[in-house]
């Protein structure tokens, strides 16, 4: 059994996370399947899907560690041939991935207590997203 | 068709890597599905999963780059906050990733020869960790 | 429903990437699934799975990303022991991971626009890679 639903939303870009923690768990809960998977699918390449403990203080560290290792200011030939100026972008979505699999049983989500999905908007402008759940199972 | 399975241990944290192949291969070829796919997701927010050739000389190479890349020693805004001293230890979790999804076809996985299946528990102190594999297929 | 396909080709290694978007499009199409996911699988420790946007200046600024960040001539414990050279190749591939999971919905996968499936060669020398493709649905 296979069920698909969409979550749109409007982000900030720069490295803005988004929690969809609760809409996924919301969906899966009323999608009729019992046990099973959600997989979480951002389309574009310039953002990506993980999950963390959403606290200010580790949305903070989770971002200076981005800008320490794909910094934004260096030169990028994604910048010189398209003038987006969002080379660092598509590369931190390349590396995090736009996909996150995550079984559930009874209607319940596995994850850990203080483990939330995020979408991490890597572009350098605000965007609107919109996120692809494909529930499988039965 | 979907079987859910548990694979518990204890780690020692601090970027130690565990070997489940073994019991990931056994779980899937006793499960009564011949094709699919097992989606092996750790539930926690300070360890990942994923493949490794399982040498202890690439085991060390590994737990090098995340030092590098992703230190220990800097500070991070988590720890002001929570005093856990494992900033670190949850932004190297979001990177890597809690999920591994890995087909497989009449009862096998179709791992290469020397890729090996591991938790990489990136905790500052030892933990009990318990893995949830969800098998689907037919 | 699952239907388990392989795509085959030659990589030059060294960070090559190779846009398989047009075969698993193809054959997601022409399995007589129109709905759920398609798990793409490199078997080895060596290669890894992504999207990108396939464009040559982009490939360029991925492929130097990881020179900085997991640099190819620095010493790594796995070349000591067993003189491959390519110590670089799996830690880089640990990182990437070997497994990418597409949702589709009418035979048509939900990718961006300009989002392209790559498979990611780490290796230190031209490889023949084979990727599985589970398509699972209904």
């Amino acid at each position: 059994m296979v069920v698909t639903k969409k979550i749109g939303f409007s982000t900030k870009g720069n490295c803005d996370l988004i929690d969809i923690t609760h809409q996924v768990k919301q969906e899966v809960s009323g999608s009729g399947i019992d046990s099973g998977t959600v997989t979480v699918f951002v389309a574009g390449s310039t953002a990506g899907v993980s999950t963390i403990e959403f606290e200010s203080g580790l949305l903070s560290d989770f971002q200076d560690m981005w800008e320490r290792t794909i910094p934004r200011s260096i030169p990028y030939q994604h910048d010189r041939a398209w003038g987006d100026g969002n080379g660092f972008s598509h590369v931190r979505a390349s590396i995090l991935g736009p996909s996150l699999t995550v079984p559930f049983t009874n209607k319940s989500l596995v994850l850990g207590t203080w483990q939330q999905i995020v979408v991490v908007d890597f572009d350098n402008r605000p965007r609107s997203r919109e996120i692809v759940l494909q529930i499988m199972g039965e």
